[in-house]
């Protein structure tokens, strides 16, 4: 009888899994708390396979960023670019579904956990300079369509014009990742909610009632 | 001869050196990825000794956010205090101490590496609501540091007086968080000078120029 050396045959199931767990695990905790080993067990994929698909943690990490930004951008993002809707209200509700992401986050786990990009960026330092690029060009990205409904919203005559559009959303953006941070440290979703009609309303030229 | 067994002698110097080695080390890396034998190694402490002083690093880390905070305090805060000088100087000084510290970090170190605070409430989910109790605890101690410039504007008139100034200072420090994550994802400090005098020159009323 032939002994046949099974063959590992990785398919891409496999690898898919591995992003995924890695983008669960990496936002529940974080990058430095979860090892290959916690990836490969929540992904079902054997130890020795992980180094079939990536050359490290950093590597599959950065896979990682890419999956969580098309599900933000679909969730979060996409309403910037709705026409059919006022530019104010497009602006409201972006700050709505963030605020849903991590109201959803508190119910599922007890705890505000924070933006992925965020928390990523926080621990940078000891990670390579390509995650630190493609967190930058995520908060660009995120900048890039909330300055859609303002630069309408600029050419309607509702928002000031002296200010270019990108660089009042980039502060946009800063300003949620300051809310993210302070509603991850007191655990409560509201204050995204209530620091973000805040923007929302000093954008439009009046502060929030 | 008579063998003596040498009893550990664990002085108030190496407690400190602990301290002092846990606030360095997760400032410049993070909470997970330093472990407490390179936490021994840089205080000069034999491993062994550590749970002498602390039970955990978790323990450890609380003690070194005492310390961060009473540096923080007195290079940052203290001036809002000084009533020698106009409040919204008092204000540009604050920022303008915040951007001095991440642009000496990167001085030091090629990075800049945000805020402990916020770092630390980055990585917070997986700690003990010791931790981030605290770190609410300092959150709400600078801004009740900020609310005093701001309260002083108001009395005089140089402040919309509608808001109460403590939650325009919280603002202030979310904003401030939020913009030392983008300085430490574009690991440039001016991003928090240019936002710093941006949420100073609309608190006092005007765009800066």
């Amino acid at each position: 009888m032939a002994v046949t050396t099974p063959q590992v045959v990785e398919d891409e199931g496999s690898r898919a899994r591995l992003v995924s767990a890695a983008a669960e695990l990496v936002h529940a905790e974080s990058y430095h708390s979860v090892g290959v080993k916690a990836i490969c067990d929540r992904a079902r994929v054997r130890r020795g396979s992980f180094y079939h698909f990536f050359e490290s943690k950093q590597s599959l990490v950065l896979e990682a960023v890419e999956k969580i930004w098309e599900g933000f951008s679909a969730e979060v993002l996409e309403v910037c670019w709705d026409r059919s809707i006022e530019p104010r209200d497009r602006m409201e509700r972006m700050v709505e579904q963030v605020v849903r992401r991590h109201t959803r986050d508190r119910e599922r786990t007890g705890s505000v956990l924070g933006c992925s990009f965020g928390n990523l960026t926080a621990e940078s330092t000891a990670l390579d300079a390509a995650i630190r690029n493609r967190l930058v060009d995520v908060f660009d990205a995120w900048a890039a369509a909330v300055a859609v409904p303002i630069s309408e919203a600029q050419a309607a005559g509702q928002i000031d014009r002296e200010a270019p559009a990108h660089g009042m959303a980039l502060e946009v953006v800063s300003e949620l990742q300051g809310l993210i941070l302070m509603a991850k440290a007191r655990n409560e979703p509201a204050v995204i909610e209530t620091g973000g009609r805040n923007i929302v309303a000093r954008l439009w030229g009046a502060r929030a009632p």
